[in-house]
């Protein structure tokens, strides 16, 4: 019996107490906001800010979109990110990346307040969640993962996860997450010799190589947890993921489905980020001890 | 044949072009100097100081310590921080680390310049290490397991290495060093379950774990490469590594002893990286992309 792990069943779970923290914040008067900060209008950024922006107000967080000219000057850009960060009624800053190459995002992503920045984009946020330091934002789709994993009650103490992918975004951070977690973690990649023979002894296995369908059946052990981070569009135009789904329920225990999957769970991390922020400024003062603390 | 990977050879090797390096900068006026910040005086961070002074003296670096009271506030250690920072003729920053509990150093570390920061502790570098920007300083001990498994000719790419331990100083950055050098990399700690079997499978195998002699020969491969990162003392009070030595050398093709081993590239590596820092700030106004270029 294949369990298939259905985000909108975690987004589902994870409103319920959204609302809830939501609620007894604006009785203490504060209302958590989230700024999404666009830089021109692509259109995979437009359908990730429809979505936010919906998950947002079916939790009660307010959604202010900061909507920029593509050919912003780097000076106003910094201006805005200063203008966020500043504004107290703002406790959650999006910002849509990669920016237009004329922009220097390495110094704008080192800009946004560590303490409202819910996508993980400033160096002290990796720094944090490459050391373990749980005060720190990790971006939205690895922390999905881990709370998909939870939530279908998958231990990861002592287990043995491979994760297949090394990006900045997420099989990098997906990586420290599970170490955090206690797993024993590998990281495998295009230049991963024995792939199939590694993937194959994995316990749980996460597919975020942005590959379709790459992972087979030979690549999947008994049982073995399956979770797929990929979003890809296949020759005939569909969407599918990093695994191929068919092959491989045939022999996961757990499987995310492409659409369906862990990208259902973006935005309401992304809101449990935004509603940890809303603490974070008024409950701790923005000290990583306090922080530490609360959490 | 077992080869035994001495880190006196690595030190000798490293030290010509070392040389080299600090000749032609001190032609063009520059004499790289490195300020060594401590506060207290513990016996090891004594000992590491007299060896790094030595290092930096046959090289032809200035080394200058700042020694400061273990009563010193956090205001005056930040502004010792600030004055080298300021200090156009220190080009690293050697900070002992722990502070006494007294102080904030999750402050003090994020105050060191980045281009400056030696040792890698600041966020920025800690960052940069993680996501594979090679502009980064990672800490010096990682850094000299990569410049010993360099320097003994063992490729990298593909391979699968293990490594124990999951410390920030040392197994953390470590596997990113290696991920970038595209490893397979898998991480195991006290949590991980199979131990023996996971490392047997390793074909370089680095033990970071900071526990006596806790690598017997049944976790090691046939023929695999055994780097010893270990300082440890044992019951008879002798200085020993991480790995049974006289057990694993029996089964490793190359294996680094305790002493000797890594330990004595370390402060070449520190070395190394106050060469980058004085090229970094009169070369490249200490500007990331102006470094991408010269590396």
């Amino acid at each position: 019996m294949t369990t298939l792990m259905m985000g909108n069943d975690v987004a589902k779970a994870m409103k319920e107490s959204l609302v809830q923290e939501v609620e007894a914040l604006k009785a203490k008067g504060i209302t958590p906001c989230l700024a999404v900060i666009r830089v021109g209008e692509r259109p995979d950024d437009l359908a990730y800010e429809r979505g936010a922006k919906k998950r947002m107000e079916l939790v009660g967080i307010e959604c202010r979109a900061i909507e920029l000219p593509e050919d912003i000057s780097q000076k106003e850009l910094e201006e805005e990110i200063q203008k966020a960060n500043d504004d107290t009624t703002i406790h959650g800053i999006l910002m849509f990346s990669p920016l237009p190459e004329t922009l220097n995002e390495e110094k704008v992503r080192s800009m946004i307040h560590p303490f409202k920045d819910v996508d993980g984009m400033n160096p002290v946020n990796a720094a944090k969640v490459f050391s373990g330091d749980p005060s720190g934002f990790a971006p939205c789709t690895p922390k999905a993962v881990l709370t998909m994993l939870d939530y279908y009650g998958i231990e990861l103490e002592g287990k043995r996860v491979v994760v297949i992918g090394r990006s900045k975004v997420v099989g990098r951070p997906l990586a420290m997450l599970l170490l955090a977690r206690n797993a024993t973690v590998t990281i495998c990649h295009t230049r991963t010799k024995e792939l199939e023979k590694t993937c194959r002894q994995a316990e749980i296995l996460v597919a975020a190589a942005g590959k379709a369908r790459m992972v087979t059946k030979d690549m999947i052990g008994e049982s073995a947890v399956v979770v797929d981070v990929g979003i890809n569009v296949d020759a005939d135009g569909n969407l599918c993921g990093d695994v191929d789904f068919e092959e491989a329920k045939q022999k996961a225990s757990y499987i995310s489905p492409v659409p369906k999957g862990v990208g259902s769970v973006t935005t309401s991390v992304l809101a449990e980020h935004v509603v940890r922020g809303a603490k974070y400024f008024h409950l701790c003062g923005c000290d990583s001890q306090q922080v530490l603390r609360i959490l």
